[in-house]
C-alpha cells in the first residue's frame, strides 16, 4: 500500500492509497441509488453524486477502519453509508436553503424540483440504514443514528438561531456539532468500531472527526468573508446577504456598541439591508479583528484534530490524517 | 383484557384493550420528539402529533405482539418509531403537496415553513432509527430500514406517475404499496418478529398489514369522488383538481374512446381544467362503473386481510383486526 505522497495534497495520497476501497466504495453506492421503479431517483442522485465532491467523509470511515487494521467487507458498507447520509443532507438543505448552485452546477431543488429533492434525500436516507444494518453491529447503528439525530437537530436549531442576535459562540458551536461535525466523528469513529478497535481508540477517532469537522465549517464560513469566488463556488458575504449568522459576525456582535448593534439589528435580524451595508460589516469585523480571530479557532481545532491523531498508533494513514487536518485550514491563507 | 366492546368500533374496542401500551407509547413519543436545543422540533411536532390521528399504525404493532404473547418491553419502541416514521412522512408529504390542511388543521408547513416540516421530518426519521436500534433486533432493523426505502421509492414514483396517463394498475399499486402499505406490513410484521413468533405467523402478520393498508388507500382515493367532505376532511374531487391519477380514473382511462382520451389528456396530463370537468369525469366513471370496480377492488383486499388472519390462531385481538379490515371499506357504504 506504499506510494510517494510527497508531491500530492494529503487528501489526495489518501484517496491514492485507497484506491481499491473507493471504487468498491462507488460501486456498491451506485448499485444502492438505483430505483426498480423510480428512475427519477438515480437521475437526481447521479447529479449531485456525479458532481464529485472529494468524497472526505467515506474517506475517513475507510481510512479509520484501515488504520484500526480491518479487513472485513463491512468498512465499505459504512463509507456508503456515510456518503448517502451527506448526500441526503445537501438536497435538503439546498430546498431550505433556497439554494440554486452546489459545487458549480445548479442544484437538483432547480433542476427538477423541492418535491424531488426532499423525496429522493428520504430515499437515500432510508437506503442508508439499509446498507449500516448489513453491517450486523449494532454500535454502528447506535451511533449512526444518534448522528442522524444531531444533524437534523442542528439544521433546525440553525433556522431559527440564524438571524436571532442572542444566537452566541456556543449556539454557533451546536449548529456547527449538527451540520458538520456529527457526521464528520461519526465516519471516523463507525471506521474504529467495525474494526473492533480498542475504546480509547475509538475515542480518539470520534475526537479527531470533530474537532476535524469543527475547523473545516469555521473555514468555510470564514472563507465566505475572505475567499475567492474561485475557491469556494460562493460570492464573498453571501451568509450576511443571507441573514446567516457565522462566527465572525457573532464576535463583532459581542463587542458592539449600541449604534453598531442597531446596524447588526437592522441588517441580520430585520433584513433590511441596503447598498454598503456588506462593505461595513466587514469593516466592523476589521474593527475587531474577527476575522483573524475567527481564523485562530479554526487553527485551535485543527491543532485539537491533530492532538487526537497522535494518541494513535504510528501509521502511514495516521500521518495523512493529520496532514488533512492542516489542510483544511491552509485554505485560510 | 376482555372487555365487552359489541357495541364499539373495531378500532376504538382494540384502543381499549390496549389502552395501558398506548399510554406507554404516547409517553415514549413525546419523551423523544423532545430536543435540548432546537424547541422548534417539538413545536411542529406537538401540533402533528396532537392534532390526534386515530394512531392505526402503532396500535397495529401492538397488537400483533400482543397476538403472539409477546411480554417484553420492545413493542411499544417499535409502535413509537412506526408512528415517528408516520408523522415525518406527513411533514414532508405536505410540503411536497403544497397542502394546507391536515387532519382539519393547517399544516405544519403553512404555520411555520416547509423548511421547518423538511427538517422536524428528518428529525423525527432518525429518531425513529435510534428507536429501533433500541430493540436491539436487526431482524426488526432491516424490516424498517427497508419499509422506508419503499415509502420514499414509492413517493417519488408517485411524483412522475400521478399525472402520467401511461399509468396502469400495475404502477397504481406500486404507488400505494410504497405511500400506504409498506408501512401497515411493517408494522404488524415487527411486532410478529419482536415476539419471535414463527416465520408462517410472521407473513400472514405481514399480508394482512399488506392488504389492509391497500384496501385503506383504495377506499381514501374512492372516497375522493364519492365521499363527504365531513367524512374525509378533503372536497369531492380534490384528486381531480391536483390531477392525482387514482384508481377510478385510471379504470376509466382504460376504457376510454379517442374522445375521452383527449379530456384525461387536457385534464390531468395538461393539467388545463376548466368549469364542468370534474362533473364530466365523474360522467365517465359512472359510464364504465369504474366507482363501483374501484370499490370491489377495496372489498377484495379486505378479504385478503381477513384471509390472513384467518391463518393466525384464535385470539381476541385477532377478531379485532379481522373487525378492522371489514371497518375501513365500511366508510364506503
Amino acid at each position: 500500500m506504499s506510494l510517494d505522497h510527497a508531491a500530492s495534497k494529503p487528501h489526495e495520497a489518501l484517496a491514492t492509497l485507497l484506491r481499491d476501497d473507493m471504487e468498491a466504495v462507488n460501486s456498491l453506492i451506485e448499485a444502492r441509488m438505483a430505483s426498480e421503479h423510480a428512475p427519477r431517483i438515480p437521475e437526481v442522485t447521479a447529479h449531485l453524486v456525479g458532481a464529485g465532491g472529494k468524497r472526505l467523509r467515506p474517506m475517513l470511515t475507510l481510512a479509520a477502519a484501515r488504520l484500526c487494521g480491518y479487513n472485513g467487507p463491512h468498512h465499505v458498507h459504512l463509507a456508503a453509508t456515510v456518503e448517502f447520509i451527506h448526500t441526503a443532507t445537501l438536497l435538503h438543505d439546498d430546498v431550505v436553503d433556497e439554494s440554486a448552485q452546489r459545487r458549480g452546477r445548479p442544484t437538483a431543488n432547480l433542476l427538477w424540483d423541492n418535491k424531488s429533492s426532499v423525496l429522493v434525500g428520504d430515499y437515500l436516507f432510508s437506503r442508508s440504514f439499509q446498507l449500516m444494518t448489513e453491517t450486523g453491529s449494532l454500535d454502528v447503528l447506535r451511533i449512526l443514528s444518534n448522528a442522524s439525530a444531531t444533524i437534523a437537530e442542528g439544521e433546525v436549531l440553525q433556522l431559527t438561531a440564524a438571524t436571532d442576535l442572542r444566537t452566541d459562540e456556543n449556539i454557533y458551536l451546536q449548529v456547527v456539532r449538527g451540520k458538520t461535525a456529527a457526521l464528520f466523528s461519526a465516519a471516523t469513529e463507525v471506521g474504529g468500531v467495525i474494526a473492533d478497535a480498542d475504546p480509547e481508540i475509538v475515542k480518539a477517532l470520534f475526537d479527531y472527526g470533530d474537532a476535524l469537522g469543527i475547523a473545516f465549517q469555521i473555514a468555510d464560513d470564514l472563507l465566505d468573508y475572505q475567499g475567492e469566488t474561485s475557491q469556494t463556488g460562493k460570492n464573498i458575504g453571501d451568509d450576511f446577504r443571507e441573514r446567516k449568522l457565522t462566527l465572525p459576525v457573532i464576535k463583532a456582535i459581542a463587542q458592539a456598541t449600541q449604534e453598531e448593534r442597531q446596524f447588526w439589528v437592522r441588517t441580520i435580524e430585520k433584513g433590511r439591508q441596503e447598498d454598503g451595508d456588506l462593505e461595513h460589516a466587514l469593516e466592523l469585523m476589521d474593527k475587531y479583528g474577527t476575522l483573524s480571530a475567527t481564523r485562530d479557532d479554526a487553527y485551535a481545532w485543527t491543532a485539537k484534530a491533530k492532538a487526537a491523531m497522535a494518541k494513535l498508533p504510528e501509521h502511514e494513514i495516521r500521518d495523512l490524517l493529520t496532514g488533512i487536518a492542516d489542510y483544511v485550514v491552509e485554505r485560510l491563507n
